[in-house]
């Protein structure tokens, strides 16, 4: 099946090299196709790591390991299995990943504990050991690639390669932060898993480090969706190497905290954002701004609800500025709304203010606006002060068609 | 827009009279349509009525009003407007809602509370009184029509009449029950709406039908889903005329009550998946019976959040036994679950069996059972005893154009 390119993608960023962070890519050979699909990225010693994991409680063996290693804080290694999930395959599955943190440990020297491992693919199917073994074998003798190569091997039905890059001042030393992901890109029996990876030779200590990646989630990978669906696979990690040389980072009283969390900030938005325009079949990015919710992760329930609801959804997709179906998702959120409170615009145009259609609402301007490719709706609750941005795609045939017309 | 007749579609039964309920419809041209539109229900005196109503907080006024008026017990008549909904109109909505329920008091001599009034159409737009008290006037003098009139005139999209029929021996008294229902046709700026009206002759009083319907409702309106949205609009009344003539039903310690009870499951069973046989675009009828549940409440929300699930209802329309998208639903339900203790199957065929792919899976039996049209899901977590069943309709290119590609 040959994906067309989204219509939403963006270049490939000119991220720079990370000091402490390698990256190489070999062929394991999980499907049958003639691509690398795995990567092999080492850290240097002493590197923080930080990580959130998917909610799904039917989650992989690589979510379940990699949940309690990143609790530990450091890492030395990931490795990236594409073609294969190993989701759902039980204590066989365990096995593979177990023996893929011990191969790789033995060779650097390390822990087990300090090698992530993380696969998207087919569901069902144990990770075949002497697949993986020999893939691993190769990745760790391969020359280092670039990043945008490590992307495409991390890919599955990607339709592009997605990346961010930022920079920050810690103190008189500057730091570069580059981050890869894949996204949504999905084909049966496969679920549209999320993997996103963040490096950065700032110093910060894993306990912050964890603590500023949870709060950022909150504002960017878990402020995305595509159908509502959640994989039982999706990772993202954030690894400090140190490598800068600044005094390390451990709370918001250090120099530089503040700019390197606003930097770290940036990049998941970027990231997050790049998953949504490669939503399966979108022909458009919708960004959903909820204010004057009772609190901001009501705003976000709002803007989900939203941003999960076929019906707006479809209805974006056919350049129809359908505020009755907003409606709808707020009061369907179960979160605190007053039909009579609610206001919902397009592009900057009020619809509807205070529970009422806007009297002198004219559809051209809005109708323009719903016609390109980045549509923005604002939805105020006029209740409180809480805030929240959610970010999604239109729902088209081209979902359809990857979805139910095609198998695996 | 010509919606073709669904493929799911059942023929309209043959629902007998209801002694105490008289039938009447009119033309109010809430739309540029030459049909009916208006629908005027008479009950009998002394009629008991019981109600559900979405849960969506940004209601209509009708839906507002008719929760307090249902809670009164008793009703006289209910007004079905077709066309325009009538939601989200704020003060001046309400002004016509109340205008009808004078108008239709006046002439039947009894309180505004027990007339019940829904409306089902475009949104945003006020009922226009107008329009409304001519209709209405038509109608309170029209002569009597059968049940698949006042069916069609409910409807709006509706690619079917749907209605049910049951009846039950109260003591030495046979009692009948009839019921209409409209759904999921739906067509851009409307929403979904369901409204269902059940009528019997039987005599049950107002607090034991309330707590029967509310019962009832949750195995059987709870349990349907077409795309997860909910109409803001939702309403299902059971009226009681007690014209049968037997001693009034007052509780499960009654004569006849559980035979009376099972036969209103039975009508609002039948309704409710007539309402997703007219699903929009749906090809396929999916029940997912989900068992071993930590409790019957837990087993209906992962039952819906497999039959909410957009890559479970692509895969079913593409004919796929994809039973990793099902694991994935069942993770992200919120709901106790355990990966390894998880049972998948399809047309009674297990796929899956204790968290790993049943062995000898043989698929040519599942293809040849999701190539029909009624498809059957069995899911079981391994937990306990709770249970539910719930239906769902695929998700087409149908549900697309009718969403997106069709503007009001």
């Amino acid at each position: 099946m040959d994906l067309a390119r989204s219509p939403l993608a963006r270049p490939f960023p000119d991220i720079p090299p990370i000091n402490g962070v390698t990256l190489r890519i070999a062929r394991a050979r999980y499907k049958e196709w003639d691509r690398c699909d795995l990567t092999f990225v080492e850290l240097a010693e002493g590197s923080s790591v930080a990580g959130v994991f998917t909610k799904n409680v039917c989650c992989s063996s690589e979510v379940e390991l990699g949940r309690e290693n990143v609790a530990k804080g450091t890492a030395r290694a990931i490795i990236v299995n594409a073609g294969n999930s190993n989701a759902f395959t039980g204590y066989r599955g365990r096995e593979a990943v177990e023996q893929i943190m011990a191969q790789v440990a033995a060779r650097l020297g390390c822990e087990p504990a300090e090698v992530l491992v993380s696969s998207t693919g087919v569901i069902g199917v144990p990770l075949p050991k002497d697949k993986a073994r020999a893939g691993v074998e190769a990745a760790l003798t391969a020359e280092p690639c670039r990043w945008e190569d490590a992307t495409n091997t991390i890919g599955t039905t990607d339709t592009f390669a997605k990346g961010a890059r930022a920079s920050a001042m810690v103190g008189e030393t500057r730091i570069e932060i580059g981050g890869i992901i894949k996204g949504s890109g999905m084909i049966a029996p496969d679920m549209a898993t999320m993997l996103g990876y963040v490096f950065t030779d700032a110093a910060v200590e894993p306990v912050f480090l964890q603590t500023l990646l949870s709060d950022i989630n909150t504002r960017t990978f878990s402020c995305i969706t595509v159908d509502g669906d959640t994989s039982t696979s999706d990772t993202v990690l954030v690894c400090a190497t140190g490598r800068a040389g600044h005094a390390p980072i451990a709370s918001f009283d250090d120099p530089g905290a503040d700019a390197f969390a606003a930097a770290l900030e940036d990049v998941c938005r970027t990231l997050a954002q790049l998953v949504v325009r490669d939503g399966e079949g979108a022909q458009k990015f919708i960004e959903v701004a909820v204010t004057g919710a009772v609190s901001d992760e009501s705003a976000r329930r709002i803007g989900l609800a939203i941003g999960n609801s076929p019906l707006v959804k479809t209805a974006i997709a056919g350049g129809d500025a359908n505020w009755g179906r907003v409606v709808m998702a707020v009061g369907k959120a179960g979160e605190p709304a007053d039909r009579d409170r609610l206001s919902i615009g397009f592009g900057g145009h009020w619809a509807a203010r205070d529970g009422q259609p806007v009297a002198d609402y004219h559809e051209a301007p809005v109708a323009n606006h719903l016609k390109g490719q980045d549509i923005r709706m604002d939805v105020d609750l006029g209740m409180g002060d809480g805030r929240a941005t959610v970010w999604t795609c239109d729902l088209t045939h081209g979902y359809i068609d990857i979805n139910a017309d095609y198998r695996s």
